[in-house]
């Protein structure tokens, strides 16, 4: 069994003002200030209708779960949940508190069970839930959360239920793909984007539809929003690659090259193995392939990626699914709100956390 | 990463008509031979139900999620629902079938879970899903399971949607407590009951709750279904335990002593802890305690556990608790299928498997 060790203080946690300002950027926030102060209160109400639902009766279930849930994050989901209501004519979204909630919770449970798959040890800047509680608590507590999450989604029409459970099989679906490729390059791009559209975007997508259906859009309303949101999380799933070799490990809150150690064969590995040739190629492969890696295993695939030059193509690429993202919401009548979801797909595509 | 063994072949499978008669006792099926195809076509009925949307568009997770849901069982809460339909006055349980599947497939995932938990190898006679299909896709697959569980119950109203997402957090805390109390013999049966009337009695009194809704059946009747699940299903557990110790594995399906192994302060365990005295009592907290055992340690548990004669105790403790299911029924009117619902309460604190 997997002694647990408890986190022997609570996670400090950036006000929702400084979050969302993060999540938007400091170029949209100057632009958008007179938003800002609105996201920031659906945020807060939609956080607490979360936290609301994570109460067990024994308190160390709780404590798990709610662990779970205040590791920050960027709050994408709900952040576009929220603007895409009000861009579709919302003057509150109430209705939507509920399922946004929802969808948050369902993210946070497949985090959880992927930090247990993974191994994981950090997550956001301080240990993983399995770390922190121990691999019998994190699977359960993932557990818990998909059930709360089905609760609250238990409050719409079977439409919207749906939507939201074949989002779930998706994602569920993305990482058995994603097992299935570790350590091999020769799958290639259709494989990855099978995984990517599975695992990230196919629940942006639900969310996203969902929001549209209960504003009560045209199904070309909800199709576009569910286009805007696939492609967003293309970008945003691109992005993240890229940032596992080039971000800052302090600013993302755990470790570079988690992708390399677990070998999850991103497009910008993908596109690294496509460009080198001869001995390097083999090298990168090999190394790639291997199930236990070395610091300086992974500080040589690294120089490899260097080497060929692959991040600026991929970086090409995630601007091109931003790109699809904001033509997807051609059909919205224009507003702010618009305004701010079309910066969000771009913001996805070029975040620095 | 743990490296998948598939399983060489699909597992055999027993004709349900056996299944349903081994489920309900060779004395039973006697008397009351009328009802054995009834409840026959019921059970396969459901089944199609659970198979009908096991099906994924990536072959491995409905190979995975199929081998989970084949592995036989006794099918125990199925054939108690359509039980309690029909003992209420349905000639059709058609309205019932998802719901079922339903509660069959949380069953399920919630096994997949424990075996990766449990570090079990083996279930119902052949290997446990995560042995079958590594760690990664048993997870996965619980969660897919979940899933499809909250998909099948959107078909029902919000009152046994949320019924069922209840039960399922009772299933996670009777989980989290009893991994908070393992090894441990101190904390006694209120401990014991808190556990098992989470982990195993709240399911099948909420799936009974629900059937009785559906049927449109009275608040007092409804509670007095619960009541009746409640108490049957502890009768089971304890049952369970007892079988650990003393069942025949071949039959079982699972090596014996699983809970010594795992630390799990059954009622059996307990009562022998109460029951010794001197230095065997502190061999027995010793070797109970210890993380890992040898097979000399789990005979040596056994032999105490003899000793202190501890089962007879135990065994009426699980005849009072059919007993009190029994009673509960009271309030049903009596037919055939009243009479089958009191047998499967003593059935289930006198089965050998």
């Amino acid at each position: 069994m997997t002694s647990p060790a408890s986190p022997t203080s609570e996670p400090s946690e950036l006000p929702l003002d400084v979050l969302v300002s993060q999540t938007l950027g400091e170029d949209l926030t100057g632009k958008l200030t007179e938003l800002l102060p609105v996201l920031v209160q659906d945020l807060a109400d939609i956080d607490r209708r979360m936290r609301d639902v994570l109460g067990a009766t024994f308190p160390r279930l709780t404590d798990a779960a709610t662990y779970a849930c205040s590791a920050g994050g960027k709050r994408v989901r709900p952040v576009l949940m929220a603007a895409l209501h009000r861009a579709l004519g919302a003057t509150d979204t109430t209705p939507i508190h509920s399922l946004a909630a929802a969808f948050q919770l369902i993210h946070t449970a497949t985090l959880v069970h992927d930090d247990v798959i993974d191994h994981a040890e950090m997550r956001r800047g301080r240990p993983s839930l399995p770390q922190a509680f121990g691999l019998p608590l994190a699977i359960v507590s993932g557990d818990y959360l998909f059930v709360r999450a089905f609760e609250l989604a238990s409050e719409y029409p079977r439409s919207i239920i749906m939507r939201c459970g074949e989002a779930c099989a998706d994602l569920v679906e993305g990482e058995v793909l994603q097992e299935s490729g570790r350590f091999d390059l020769t799958a290639g791009p259709e494989h990855y984007y099978r995984v990517v559209e599975r695992k990230t975007a196919a629940i942006v997508a639900a969310s996203l539809a969902s929001v549209a259906e209960i504003a009560g859009a045209s199904t070309a309303v909800l199709d576009a929003a569910s286009a805007y949101g696939r492609a967003l999380g293309v970008a945003f799933q691109i992005r993240d690659d890229v940032l596992d070799v080039y971000g800052d490990s302090d600013i993302l809150g755990k470790p570079l090259y988690g992708d390399f150690r677990e070998g999850n064969p991103t497009l910008l590995s993908l596109e690294t193995y496509e460009r080198l040739d001869g001995a390097r190629r083999a090298e990168f492969e090999r190394l790639f392939g291997q199930r236990r890696k070395q610091p300086g295993d992974l500080l040589r695939l690294r120089a490899l990626v260097d080497a060929a030059g692959a991040a600026g193509r991929v970086e090409e690429t995630a601007r091109q699914w931003a790109e699809r993202a904001t033509r997807a919401l051609e059909i919205v009548p224009p507003s702010p709100y618009k305004i701010l979801l079309e910066h969000m797909a771009w913001g996805a595509a070029e975040r620095r956390f």
